[in-house]
This record gives C-alpha cells, structure tokens and sequence, in this order.
C-alpha cells in the first residue's frame, strides 16, 4: 500500500506541479526549454518571413537573398524540437499539453514541416519564382497545421 | 544651406532618437533584431554549456553527446551576426556601443570565436577526452574575451 507521501507526490505529479518546478534534462530549468524552443522558432520565422513579401510581389526577388534566408529557415527546423521537454507547458509558453499528450501527431506535424522547408531550401536554390511561390504556400500551411493544433491563441 | 528640419532630423540621427525608432532592415523592428541574435546566442550558450560538465568531469563522457553539442553550437555560432544592426544599441540588451563604434574589433573577436567553436566541433568528433577539455577552454576565452569588450555587465 502506498504511504501518504506517494500519494501526495503521484497527485501534484499528476497535476503537473512538481514536474513544472523542477529540473527538465538536458535543461537546467524548464524556463531554459521554452526559451530555447522559442529561440528556433523566431529565427526561424524570421528568414521564412523575410521570404513573404517576394513571394507576395511587393519587394524584387533576390534569388541569393532568398537561397540564403530559405536555407537559414530549414537549418533553423531541426532545432526547436529538443525544447519539448516534458513538463514545460505552463509559465510563458503558448504550448498546448496535447504536444505531450498527442505526441505522435505533433511528432508528425513537426516532421512535415521540416520536409517542406527542406524542399523549399532546394527549390530556391533553383531560382524558378513561380516553384518558391508554390513551395513557399506549401511549407506555411505545414507551420499553420502545427500552430492550429498545438499552438494556444495569443 | 542646411533647412531647419534637415538640422533637426541630423541631431536624432546623431542622438540615435530616429535610427532606434525606426525598422532596421532586414527587421521589422529593433526588437527583433536583438531577440535575433538573443536566441542564436541563447541556442549556441545551451550547447555549449552542456559540454562543461564533462570537461569539468562531472558527467561522464558521452562521446556522441558531446559531438552533437558541438556540431549544434558551431551551427549556431555563424547566426546571431545578422543582429548586430545599427541602431540597435539601445532598449532590451546588453550590446555596447563599441559594437558599432569599433567594429573591426567586434568581427575579429566574433570571427575568432567562430573559428574556435568550429574546431571544438571536430575535436569533438574525433572523441579524444583530452583534446576536447583543451579546445573547449581556448573557445570558452574567446567567448569571454568578446563578451567583456562588447557586452554590458548583466
């Protein structure tokens, strides 16, 4: 039979309280973890943004400043994933628990983007507009799908 | 002759009023300018860090672990550069003007760091425990060397 005090540890446990307070590996701190996610996912979002307005026709494609800033973005969507450590969906996170709970889907979300960045990184050092157009939609609705998932509104 | 608001507009410029308000291309804002090469460093100092450890031997060497420590913190020590933009001295960092006013000096030092961190990368690889425990302390200076120039004391 359980003692009191396993009880009381399964409980905040269950909760999530301990698991929040304390030390996520290979991170110091759980704050450490958010922060790296969101690190990846600025830089990221950065050199995928600075993308949009050539695609969108209201600044002249750059076919190096594009080669460049796509393969920025695919080098920078590998990195965030290590960050989703469990225990790390409360303090300043818009991470929904379902990336832990459903976590299959959110590995698969992940890996789909990473691919259509990664098409987008060889499509652009094609230098054929019209294909970055296409890849560059493709790759944003892979981001959209994850976001709408796994992502609390901000 | 100079009009009045061309002498105007000069002394902001001068004062860094404007520069700092205004976009700083390729960014929207200054803000995301220094959350830019905040996150690359944050990223590379994860990295990084998780090598001390071992080399302090206080973890046991994980020859595999190390090595894509390594690799992950040479990656991201060619990213926080494109942050450094003009009139982003001022608001949410630690970034000294020296970083503009002597900025020779400030891409020597950060070339320097990168060349060190690459090497760290490569020893790594080869997994001699030794070798790593050197290479690691000569990046670790040029990091510090960099930081005491051009970073504010937190």
């Amino acid at each position: 039979m359980k003692s009191f005090s396993q009880l009381v540890v399964g409980l905040l446990l269950a909760l999530g309280i301990a698991a929040g307070a304390q030390a996520q590996a290979p991170f110091k701190k759980a704050e450490d973890a958010i922060k790296y996610r969101q690190s990846g996912m600025f830089i990221m979002g950065q050199h995928f943004g600075r993308i949009a307005p050539v695609v969108k026709g209201e600044k002249p494609y750059d076919k190096d400043e594009v080669a460049m800033n796509a393969a920025m973005a695919d080098q920078m969507s590998k990195m965030p994933w290590g960050g989703f450590v469990a225990g790390t969906d409360s303090g300043d996170t818009t991470a929904k628990p379902e990336i832990w709970t459903n976590a299959a889907k959110f590995k698969s979300d992940a890996d789909k983007m990473q691919q259509e960045m990664s098409k987008l990184a060889e499509v652009a050092k094609g230098g054929n507009l019209d294909a970055i157009k296409a890849q560059f939609g493709a790759t944003g609705k892979t981001c959209k799908a994850c976001h709408d998932d796994f992502r609390k509104k901000k």
